[in-house]
């Protein structure tokens, strides 16, 4: 009398905490080993859907609850012959950066491209984020700059790694889909920016422009690449003298301050929709 | 010969895990027993300092580090006759609802006013949330609120607990300035607000009317209450077909949708440039 077999391929078994596999997957919660291997993890369905879509996947691990109630993915990593392993709820959770992990990681090929492709698109909006230590807000504002038609996003090396899991989830996706490239300075990249036609401006609360007047006398019609700075103590010096302008967004009421992430989706919308009025703009007039 | 006194008061001794008051305070990290209480937990120097600015502060229990880095708070409590306690960490963290909490917790009076005494002030410009759920997105759309000079928030009852701790956090103190109203049923909020002579706007992905359209042809400029809706599956149609109009902000890019609090910081930010650049509304003109 036979017994059932496991789901899982029988040449490889089950995998546990201990098999390699699995071990080397769990480096990648470690930045140096995600640097170095080129690699990172993507956790819960949305993310491992836009991995796949994007064809970067590597190797996918999920429950079996998981691999039931995401069948849809799971045929989708076998038509691109991708190993769907069937794992113990430990073992996502060993991997998983998530205190409720949704049952499917997947180990991916960084994604990001360099300043040269960014900057030869020749972007209409970029956003620049330095020295932003937060995953959240790194991850929300690539969200937001995927939304509002932004050519792509690039981090200074001083800022989040963006292949961390919470910024990872935080991008909701985007991080699959929008151009983002880690700059190894910022004086490099605002050279290549201004190479490509964009004006510079750094979102800053000492900004001698309000955010007001830039979008009334037209100056965010342009192709822009906006700045951002640390979540604590805004954009450093050094930063502030690189850019055209530094544009402060209005604060009448009496908050101290805005979270960084919803400043810049204020900037990032306010340009965008001065670009798609003007319609003169390289790539927004694309946009609804 | 002497032996050196604690510095906390004589007659009242160290506060144990196991003290009636550390015990009471406890129960306010549970919303049922915030209700009962009307009173809720403030965490971290910026929450205390502004809840000792409010003069909503009932006592205060502190670490003798917390104590030492913040002796002008310390000051201020005593200035008000409000007991502060030096506890030890244990103490701190039972009560505190972050991981590493800064030694520092505040039990505090409600702060939320009426929807009449809301309405009596006249406002331009009301965020509105309806079963919001996520903590760190409702207490960021009051900061917002706060920072674009709006008059005030509601929260419908079906939404988060401005007085969850991760609110109070994410408000980064706008809790205790801006008036912060919860609404027994959102037809009542909504019948209120027409009275006080505010349009209605739902911001919704199933919007009919862009937010740029909405800019442009000038409906922005009059007062209006703003209904944002769950994070996840949006307002509901009941909330919908309250509203004058359902307003989606534009998603050019190819992001499925953007965060809550972005979406709420945008609408809420170009309605306050509207009525700042109309210069007709009734309070946003006193903004910069």
């Amino acid at each position: 009398m036979s017994t059932p077999q496991p789901a899982t391929r029988p040449d490889l078994g089950p995998l546990t905490l201990r098999s390699g596999r699995v071990r080397a997957a769990r480096r990648l919660t470690a930045r140096a080993a995600r640097a170095e291997r080129r690699e990172f993890l993507a956790e819960g369905p949305q993310a491992v859907r836009e991995a796949l879509g994007a064809g970067v996947t590597r190797e996918v691990f999920a429950t079996s609850a998981a691999t039931h109630r995401h069948d849809d993915l799971a045929a989708a990593a076998s038509a691109q012959h991708i190993t769907w392993h069937v794992v113990a709820e430990e073992v996502v959770g060993a991997l998983a950066d998530t205190v409720t992990p949704q049952g499917i990681i997947a180990r991916c090929a960084f994604v990001d491209v360099s300043l040269h492709e960014l900057m030869a698109a020749q972007p209409s909006l970029l956003a620049v984020l330095d020295e932003v230590r937060d995953p959240g807000n790194a991850g929300t504002v690539i969200r937001c700059a995927d939304a509002c038609g932004a050519a792509g996003v690039a981090l200074s090396r001083s800022s989040v790694d963006p292949y961390n899991g919470k910024v990872v989830r935080a991008s909701a996706g985007s991080l699959f889909h929008l151009p983002v490239a880690v700059a190894p300075s910022l004086d490099h990249l605002v050279d290549l920016a201004r190479g490509a036609g964009l004006q510079v401006l750094a979102a800053d609360a000492s900004g001698e422009v309000g955010l007001d007047q830039a979008l009334e006398d037209g100056r965010l019609a342009g192709p822009t690449a906006w700045l951002f700075g640390n979540e604590a103590r805004g954009l450093a010096e050094e930063a502030l003298s690189l850019s055209d302008a530094v544009v402060s967004v209005p604060i009448p009421g009496r908050a101290e301050s805005l979270n960084l992430a919803t400043a810049a989706a204020v900037c990032l919308y306010a340009t965008a929709w001065a670009q798609r009025r003007r319609g003169g703009c390289r790539k927004a007039a694309t946009g609804q």
